[in-house]
C-alpha cells in the first residue's frame, strides 16, 4: 500500500505507534486474532507494512503491544480504601477487558499458542503479569493500612484472583457474571490475608 | 482399512471400546491432538473406521472419553487421612497427567476450542468437572473427620486447587514443579478450610 502524504501527513514515534496500536485492537475486535494481518492493520492505521514491521516483527508482538496499550496501568490499580473494595475493582476491570479486543486477543494468543511449544515460549517471555503486578501494589496498601499481616503475602497468593478469573474466561467464555468475581474475592483471594497479629500500631 | 478376521477375532463392546480408547492416548502420546485422525487410531486399534465414528462421530468426543479412560475415577480419589494429604495426592495426580497424553489432548483440544465459540462451547457441555467431583470427596471426607468447618466448603473453593494448576500448566507446560502444588496446597486451598467452630462432636 502506497500512502498519499498529501493528504495524511507523515506521522512518527508515540503517534505513529499510538495509531498502529489502535488499528490493531480495532482489527482484533472485528476480525479476531485469527483474521489479525499486518496488511490490514497497516490500512486502518493509514501507514505501509514496513513502519509495523519496522517495530513488531510478528503479529504476537504486536497483539501483546495492542493489548499492553489497552489495559490500565498496572502499578496504580483501583484504589478504593480497603483490600475487598480493591479487589472487586481490579476483577470487575480485568473481567471487562476479557470481553473486549484484549480478552479476544488473549484467546487468540493461547489458542495459536498451544499448538506450538516454541511460540508458547515466546509468548511466556513475552507477557508482562500485570495482574500480579496489580495485586503486589494493592497487596502493599492494604498492608500500609494494617489491614492484612505481610507475613500472609506471597506469590501464589497474589496470583489465584486472575488465575480463577482467567480459568473461567477460558473455559465459560464472557461477559464473566458479577457474582462468579465476588465469590473469587469474598470466599478465596480476602480469607487468604488475615488482619495483623500485633494490631494496627505494628504495621506503619 | 479391512481388517482379515481370521488373525484378528471380531471384538465387541467394552473390549473394542477399550481398545479404541488406548489406541487414541497412544496416538495422543505419539502425534498429538493436532495430528490424531480417525485413521490412525483404527489402524493402531486393529479396526475399522465405522467402529469408532459408530461411538465417537469427532476428534472431540473420541479424545474425551480416552482422557477419562486414562484417569483415575475421580469419585475415590487419594485417601491419605488428612486434608493436606489428600490434597497434595490429588493435585500431584494431577499433574502427572498433565504431564502425559491426557495433558497433550487437553492442550490441543483446548487450543482448537479457542478458536471457535461452537467448538468451545461443544467442549464445555462435554467437559466431566471431575477435579470438583475429587474435590467434593475429599471435603467430604475432611468434614465427616471434624477436620474442617462444613460452613466453608463452597463451589468455588472447590474450584481453586485445580483452576491454578490448569492456569500453571497452560502457561507454563510441563512438567509441573512440586513446589508450585505445594504452595498452591499450603498456601492457598487449605488456609481456606477452618476447623469447625464447635470442635469434633459438633461434626458427626
Amino acid at each position: 500500500m502506497t500512502v498519499d502524504h498529501r493528504t495524511h501527513p507523515r506521522r512518527r514515534g508515540e503517534a505513529l505507534d499510538t495509531a498502529i496500536l489502535e488499528a490493531a485492537l480495532d482489527e482484533l475486535a472485528e476480525v479476531g486474532y485469527a483474521g489479525l494481518t499486518m496488511e490490514r492493520v497497516a490500512e486502518r492505521a493509514r501507514t505501509g507494512k514496513a513502519s509495523i514491521y519496522r517495530r513488531w516483527p510478528t503479529r504476537m508482538e504486536l497483539t501483546l503491544d495492542a493489548v499492553r496499550h489497552a489495559m490500565p496501568d498496572p502499578t496504580s490499580p483501583p484504589d478504593t480504601g480497603s483490600l475487598r473494595g480493591d479487589l472487586l475493582a481490579l476483577l470487575r476491570e480485568s473481567a471487562a477487558l476479557m470481553d473486549g479486543p484484549p480478552g479476544e486477543a488473549l484467546r487468540g494468543l493461547l489458542g495459536d499458542a498451544l499448538a506450538d511449544q516454541q511460540r508458547m515460549r515466546e509468548l511466556r517471555r513475552r507477557s508482562h503479569g500485570s495482574g500480579v503486578t496489580a495485586m503486589t501494589e494493592i497487596a502493599r496498601r492494604a498492608v500500609a493500612r494494617a489491614e492484612i499481616d505481610p507475613a500472609d503475602v506471597t506469590p501464589i497468593r497474589l496470583e489465584a484472583g486472575h488465575s480463577m478469573l482467567r480459568q473461567h474466561f477460558l473455559f465459560n467464555g464472557t461477559p464473566i457474571d458479577d457474582d462468579v468475581i465476588v465469590a473469587i474475592v469474598d470466599e478465596v483471594v480476602v480469607p487468604l490475608f488475615r488482619p495483623p497479629a500485633r494490631g494496627p500500631s505494628s504495621a506503619g
